[in-house]
């Protein structure tokens, strides 16, 4: 099976049971648009599902105690045997859908229809499928506008295409976010020149945030969740040199940014996303354990009171 | 599906797995009654499948690790996006079932179709369904003087109520009570008058006790993994100011007879169930997290010595 | 169904998956070999089938966060109401496959097949079933004359057989290694003469270790895992006494030779693996919950350091 036609497997399950999950399924030009987080309250579950629909089904999400005791609470735990398709291929919000005024983080596996994006020349992910399926973060319902311009890049008409829509301020929108603590330490060692491929396998862990109200606060809470409380592994083959040269880069606080809350950041900056250093998006602790030489390599550390202040528990 | 279609389910898979399971099924006037830990052994899935029907199947249970290092070993996690109909309007137990000298704290879905309770006033769950599912936390197998009792109170023949049976005392009623968290937290809130459907999705984890042999070490131990090692997370749509409010005088440590073992405030009252200030009855700790303003109140906190004390662990 | 025919669909599972799961499955002598991780890479995922399989299906494993925050990363947690089948009757690595230089520890319900070890002597586990499996650890495929020597002690023939195999330096075998936290308490209270037909239930949990490639440092890290990372609760219906008094016997810390990392212990010996005092192998933590007496004993304790050692992570 390709991932999307997995990731349409889910969707499937996601309308079977969407009075019990609070989402809403409509049709929209054609396509499949299931609001998980948007018009509707949404769900715990629904934020599984979510997960899973954006790493196209190629690992396994749940939630678990965050074994951090002065946050608590729970966690969304990743484990992947397929992380470079599974998190970079369609997790990774790679695709950024415009249509107007409309603007959505696009993700998913639909990404690897259209493989348009600079990733795509790095890994053997390229796919043919009947159908595709995409992960939309934003607050507004796609409209025909947006359908058209999203299916202008794929390889199949609308009909064929679904799309799971939570803006970051859901539940679970907040979920599918933290569930990419695999997926933004692969996406950093990419930008970081290392061979993504040599990565076999994937484990991690970030805290399930408060659902925040505004969008500033939103995207604030879900960053910091990984950028301060996420702990990945990653099974790799390769030479211990590299990561040693390379591993002290990969998480966040290698970054001239890390150290306060991201909504602080963000304001630092004016609100311009593109001036914060691309290199603070990575999660806060992160252990290599190389196949080829037995070595394991952690770097970085989670920083509790910056993930409590963030969170509102008090500092 | 109702509630208690949901719940006949899970009887049904109890009992197709009855061996592996360690419960025995039986007929008693006519009724299906599955001894999950009274005359049988039960086991750990007894108890997941007991808690699961308790809750409707509108949540999910698992064994995780409990996250609390002076503790450990299992705890059980509870998760629901019906926590209102799931813990309120099933799994609280609301019917004392009493014939001649029989006594069982009754819960279950079979509470919504009676629905004789004053709970049933302020949620909406009275419910019709072809079938009925009850718990019952009692050592005793119950009688056809008990089916009676509590068929007279149902709109249906015994031939379609199920009871799942277990008494404090035993591995899957251990397991079925300390799956109680996010209900205990749901019920101390009906009781301080907060409008329990500003709840939207819970999140609880409590330590799995050690199981005892007599009633008070029973019932003095799972209070205590609820009291003293619950820590519960709800989403909810409310108001800060009444969250700010009533939120201390949620957690168990807002009741005068917090601090000692249940089983000693038991005897403190000479055993009189009915003295014990019944706002004793909560997790340690609980947070919500507010979805109409973002903001996030925590409450409470664990105690691992008096858990310890109570487990039998050295204090 | 028996073990065998449990085993049998966990391993069906495996080929049908072969793909996502990174398994390769070939007949040998009409025997089906699955490879999970001696020519092939494996998974996450397959040492979770390779550990159920072992188990015989008669208890879950899952990975779960590992709550000692100096190691953190996944732990491989099992429960089973069915001990002394799953771990004793099949997980335990009790029959040692030889065929000329060909050298494998055998573990799966095939040994329930065979029974000609002395543990069946005292258990209730011996049992004849249309099919075998079998768990091999070893990095060398199996020939057709391991498959002979294994048939010759199998009331059927090799067309009936099935084998999964990995070495202890895979990503698969590191899993169903540390997949013995509850095995290996059980196995160490038979040799302590403690009748364990009383345990009832288990529940264990131990980290799992990077990966090694050496043979030494592969079996080094899987033990320490356990000997000073297992944290294991076992229900018992015994008497305290003698649990008090094999109790302390149980984890590995009353063995003379725990203190040091396995592989120190290893070559302290010349690599004489039956020189070690077979009484450290063992959990680092054992927890009895008498269901006779409602009493709970603990005894042994984690030694996170020697973890952090072990595994490469900096003392």
């Amino acid at each position: 099976m390709t991932l999307n036609e997995r990731a349409q497997l889910i969707a499937d399950e996601a309308e079977r049971n969407a009075t019990r999950l609070r989402v809403h399924v409509t049709k929209v030009a054609g396509a499949r648009v299931i609001d998980c987080g948007g018009a509707v309250q949404g769900s715990l579950a629904a934020g599984l599902l979510l997960a899973r629909a954006c790493l196209a089904d190629a690992g396994e999400v749940a939630y678990v105690p965050y074994p951090v005791p002065e946050i608590g609470g729970p966690a969304v735990q990743v484990t992947t045997d397929d992380p470079v398709r599974a998190c970079l291929a369609s997790q990774y919000a790679g695709w950024q859908v415009t249509a107007g005024k409309f603007f959505a983080m696009g993700s998913g596996p639909m990404r690897a229809l259209a493989a348009r994006e600079e990733i795509f020349q790095h890994i053997s992910a390229k796919e043919e499928s009947p159908f595709a399926v995409g992960v939309l973060e934003t607050h507004k319902h796609p409209t025909e506008e947006v359908i058209a311009a999203i299916v202008a890049k794929l390889p199949l008409v609308a009909e064929h295409l679904t799309l799971l829509v939570a803006p970051t301020s859901s539940i679970a929108g907040t979920t599918q976010i933290v569930a990419r603590s695999v997926e933004t330490a692969l996406h950093k060692l990419h930008e970081l020149k290392f061979d993504v491929n040599q990565v076999v396998s994937g484990y991690g862990i970030a805290p399930l945030p408060p659902v925040a109200t505004d969008f500033v606060q939103a995207i604030g809470r879900t960053n910091d969740a990984i950028l301060y409380g996420a702990k990945v592994v990653l099974w790799v083959r390769a030479d211990d040199e590299v990561i040693e040269h390379i591993g002290p880069k990969v998480p966040s606080a290698a970054s001239k940014d890390h150290g306060s809350p991201f909504a602080e950041v963000f304001a630092r900056y004016n609100g311009d996303f593109y001036k914060i250093d691309p290199l603070l998006f990575s999660p806060a602790e992160i252990e290599f354990r190389n196949l080829k030489t037995g070595r394991c390599h952690r770097f970085g550390r989670s920083e509790p009171n910056l993930l409590r202040k963030s969170f509102g528990l008090g500092e």
